[in-house]
């Protein structure tokens, strides 16, 4: 059952501070670009998207005008524009913009003018059906026609709630109809079938909890419990038809979560972008319903994600080998895959079990994912990212050695397989859903980000903070019913803290660190009315973080924090070699001057700043090993007293191709 | 130019010892066993062989009496027949023995009976050209012909030199004559041609040294000097021919070592073995022809394995993805490839080279690659083999993994592809080679084995040593002439030595480790006369090895040695768990009785002992870090003293799937 819920796109407005920052980064830099990226206009860009052009030409076929080039990009382009769109939808609630809206609308007009009289909507099938066969259907394992038409789904739900707009929507639920028709009362085979690719199973909730379309509700139960119940479904399917996308053979039944029930699955395996987004479906289902088996589930894939397969940095999916996990505590600094849209549907399957069970356990590692892998995965001035967020880099070894082809020392440019940038987008732009959360009486801080929030129970507050670059948070109640609550989660890593509130009415009072009756588990729950201040001072003390020897890659090593961040030495901060640093943690490790270290390039190609030089740096006291002659050596190896400067990880990689190091050796 | 020779394999006769032990072992086990494979009659063999078939096939075929059931392996099954003939070959010199030089000398018959008229011999050929269509020499990327053809020539050396039997030697000069034709005088494109798999120009050298055959001389020379001239050949071959065993392109010309001119090849890279097998080639060459360039490239890649790419066990080729070098200083342990062939093939080039220059630098690393990897690529008992020897396996991990499939917690039985196991018992029976050179007036020892030895210069000596499991090594001089002299090598290990000389008419002396003058690379060069005894007594203190922080992968580590051996910690002496376990380096390291660790099986399933259970477990001083209850915590983790139990990394994997680690954390 759901305790509480994520907040309306609209209840939030940004204040001046970090998240509005990023949020304004992707509004000026991100969704411009990425709509040149989908419009084919973008001068930087190598790659050919034609995922607006596919949309038109789709549209002119079904007129009967011709297919025009066809169609052109992986199999799921559709879902590019759509992502797009879902960014555009939350970004248009917090910075209204009458030029960007009518550049969705007429990209709505298109893709709308894309669907087939029965509803089916997917360019990549109905220009390549032309040739009078229909493919349609026939191969879930590698078309992501039901991941495209979530996709769009999500976009149309964003954009009906910062608009109210419903054209998207009307789209989208003929196209739940459509999908309705074919799995729940089609042939016995499609009624076995399951998406290749998870991802419409949250869609479809979402359509549901904002329609109240019972056919989008009935559809997600069934993909969720139909999958696996036939683990060789994906192989018949092979079987039955005869042609082939990239010639996947479907055997491999874990890299889809199709190798058991789900209510079966205990431990997180396969393709990881594709188990968060079927665990995020799972979960919302599990408490649209009740379902004790579906809860402990996912209960039980939480576990086996975060305590035993995730990074420090809340990167998920350890090898590149099928953008997977691996095995329990498998995992590798160095050759770490860690998508950046893993992490994201990380969080989204971290709030869903928030909405069940309000837990610092849930929204410590949410706001983990999101401040180190997620921003990480994004240049600072909006331009460039990466899809996978090693915790190690070495040039001449990364993104050069077969094994580290993947870990590249430098954000690239926009990929062909557009995945992880929008995702970003829409994540960013969303932010404070994941942020705030609500009941009937009660007002959710999960995650601090600045702002004022309309709460539909009727609270009101204003957040005030520099957070995650000052501890303080600051929430003034403006408006509060009579039975008002305001739930406040104390993050796991802040060791001291204190609550205090100040009233004109009712009696003052200041919690601290000691457990007190209204804290449970990591929310302290406090009634508040009208006029209330309640100031939140979290611990911000550097903090060392040590792994359980169950890792192998980790043996003897410590790594660096300080509030929501893990921080990384440079090599151009450490005299261009940190491989040889080790950490002294008995001493105190102290904030240094940012022109300590490298600085950033202030100046942008577009004369814009970057969204962090705002950073703090820290000084770790350590040693620095001398580097002996020879490859191996009996003498110990001298060690000298070194400062070390560390940034946080999110900014590493913004200032050319140098070494990047998380763990460290240490007394 | 050559300063010395390794030793005709009938002046070595070992007696009692851990050589004479191994060599046995081999006799007993390896060599009937893997003829019982060869012939298709090993009673737990999963997998077929057909070797023998094949040949007899091909003799058939020859003979007009049809192909019966035609070629069946791998396109280089027949080098399996080569590597055993060769093995029986060094074996029946140190253990006479009627009936196996019998079922020898059939084999030769049939081998020479599948030899088709001008000297062509190549089964997979041979049976497979039947069908009208001639493929001979036309892929020689895949093709393996000339691989096949030098470890035949290897073998005929091995059995001429033992036996003083000619015919196989016979077979092989004729075939080389074939070989010369066509790559000698045929067409341009099979001028410009050279082998995929580097083998055939050690081989060639090898005969031509024994037969004095110059058109085996200047073969050898031909393939090295065009190899990489023109680094496309293996793609235009590709496009000339209309067949394919694997479908390889040619384009990886770092694979096959084709990227450059020899000479201008200075860092090991591609298929390890390939590497490793030419480099030998090249250094052989390089010192009858006394080639400036081709010795600067020798020695360049020997230092680019050594200084940049080896790992503390003398593994080499760290990456599973080709079986090959990685780049500069990426030495994983757990992923480690190491194949057991690639650090036979460094014993042979170090073994080149050392004929070169006398440095204790190559015959260091001869040993180490031998006690290490070699002895641990075979189960003690003799009857399974590893190719891959990781440094460290965590059951769970190793094995299952996606990355670390191929790093196995225990030998597997015989392989489809069996080129290690037969490479293992014919570097042991030819051990006494590698241990011992000679020129006119000197005996070198190299490496520590107990035997007596008659060199051809007239100098015989009989030496008498525990070694590896005993640190004295007394050397009496049977027979000596007026100049003769005695270089022993100074193990890079032994900090602490003495060297002792008794004489009944010269002067005795006694020289110990500081510098002294009859000492040039590591080796003393002492005047010795009939009579003489020479006692020398290295350092059995255990020692700490530290790598260079340039290796990502050992950042903090230290390793265990002692004399050549690299010790390792086994869950099954260690509570199960070695993940939690660090070293106190300040602490001596002592010995401790063999019946605190785990026993050996000593009773193997034909009644016979395992060949080591004289192994000395290490007691290191170290802590045990109590596991936390999460995967990651704030609270620095308790330690608690802990005697850490070691063994000999060769004795790995043979009691058990269990947890093993070379390097740990320390203070």
């Amino acid at each position: 059952m759901k305790l509480q819920n994520q907040i309306n796109q609209k209840s939030f407005s940004p204040n001046e501070g970090f998240i509005k920052n990023y949020q304004q980064l992707v509004k000026e830099v991100v969704i411009p670009y990425q709509y040149q990226v989908l419009n084919d206009s973008a001068q930087d860009n190598s790659e050919k998207s034609h995922v607006i052009q596919n949309f038109i030409n789709a549209g002119n076929a079904l007129a009967g005008k011709g297919k025009g080039d066809g169609f052109y990009g992986m199999v799921f382009q559709d879902s590019d524009a759509a992502k797009w769109l879902e960014a555009v939808g939350f970004s248009l609630s917090i910075f209204p913009d009458k030029e960007l809206e009518k550049t969705a609308d007429a990209l709505i007009d298109i893709i709308a003018a894309a669907q087939e009289e029965d509803g089916y909507l997917d360019t990549y099938f109905t220009l390549n059906d032309n040739d009078g066969k229909n493919r349609r259907w026939t191969n879930l394992l590698e078309g992501h026609e039901l991941y495209c038409a979530g996709h769009m789904m999500e976009a149309a739900c964003a954009y009906y709630e910062s608009t109210g707009k419903k054209k998207l929507l009307d789209v989208m639920e003929k196209n739940a109809e459509c999908i309705y028709k074919v799995f729940m009362e089609g042939s016995q085979f499609n009624k076995e079938a399951y998406p290749g690719h998870p991802e419409v199973e949250l869609a479809l909730m979402k359509m549901y909890r904002l329609t109240g379309n019972k056919h989008c509700f009935e559809l997600a139960k069934h993909f969720i419990d139909v999958r696996g119940l036939d683990p060789q479904h994906f192989e018949k399917e092979c079987n039955q038809r005869d042609w082939t996308v990239w010639g996947s053979d479907g055997k491999d039944t874990f890299y889809n979560q199709a190798h058991l029930p789900v209510r079966q699955q205990k431990d997180a395996r396969g393709h990881a972008v594709r188990a968060v987004y079927l665990y995020t479906g799972m979960a919302d289902l599990a408490s649209a319903i009740d379902d004790a088996d579906l809860i402990s589930a996912c209960k039980d894939l939480w576990k086996s994600i975060t305590q035993r397969q995730m990074y420090i940095t809340g990167g998920i999916g350890s090898t590149n080998l099928g953008e997977a996990f691996s095995v329990d505590y498998d995992l590798p600094s160095d050759t770490a895959y860690c998508e950046t849209c893993a992490s994201i549907g990380l969080i989204f399957f971290a709030s869903r079990l928030l909405e069940m069970e309000v837990n610092n356990e849930y929204s410590d590692i949410m706001e983990r994912a999101f401040y180190n892998t997620v921003l990480g995965g994004m240049q600072l001035d909006g331009k460039r990212f990466f899809y996978v967020n090693p915790l190690e880099i070495v040039p001449g070894i990364a993104g050069t050695a077969q094994t580290h082809r993947h870990d590249l020392p430098q954000r690239p440019t926009w990929y062909a397989c557009a995945c992880c940038p929008p995702n970003v987008a829409r994540l960013v732009s969303s932010f404070g859903k994941y942020a705030y959360g609500e009941n009937a009486d009660t007002a959710y801080c999960h995650l601090f980000a600045a702002g004022k929030i309309d709460f539909a129970n009727g609270i009101s507050l204003n957040c005030e903070t520099e957070y995650p670059y000052s501890y303080t948070v600051k929430y003034s109640l403006e408006k509060a019913g009579s039975d008002s609550v305001l739930a406040i989660r104390i993050p796991g890593w802040s060791k001291e803290w204190s609550i205090e509130k100040a009233s004109s009415s009712s009696a003052s009072f200041t919690s601290s660190g000691a457990a007190t009756s209204n804290q449970v588990k990591g929310y302290v729950y406090i009634p508040v009315e009208k006029g209330d201040v309640i100031t939140l001072k979290l611990d911000s003390t550097p903090y060392f973080v040590y792994p359980s020897p169950k890792i192998p890659d980790l043996s003897g090593q410590v790594a660096l924090c300080r509030g929501p961040f893990v921080y990384c030495a440079e090599g151009l901060d450490n005299g261009g070699d940190v491989l040889s640093l080790s950490f002294d943690v008995s001493k105190p490790v102290t904030e240094i001057d940012s022109s300590k270290v490298t600085a950033f390039n202030s100046a942008t190609p577009d004369g814009k700043k970057p969204v962090s030089d705002q950073y703090f740096a820290l000084n770790v006291c350590g040693w620095r090993e001398k580097i002996p002659e020879t490859l191996y050596t009996t003498d110990k190896p001298e060690k000298s007293l070194e400062n070390i400067k560390m940034v946080p990880y999110y900014t590493w990689g913004n200032r050319g191709i140098n070494q990047m190091k998380i763990w460290f050796p240490h007394n």
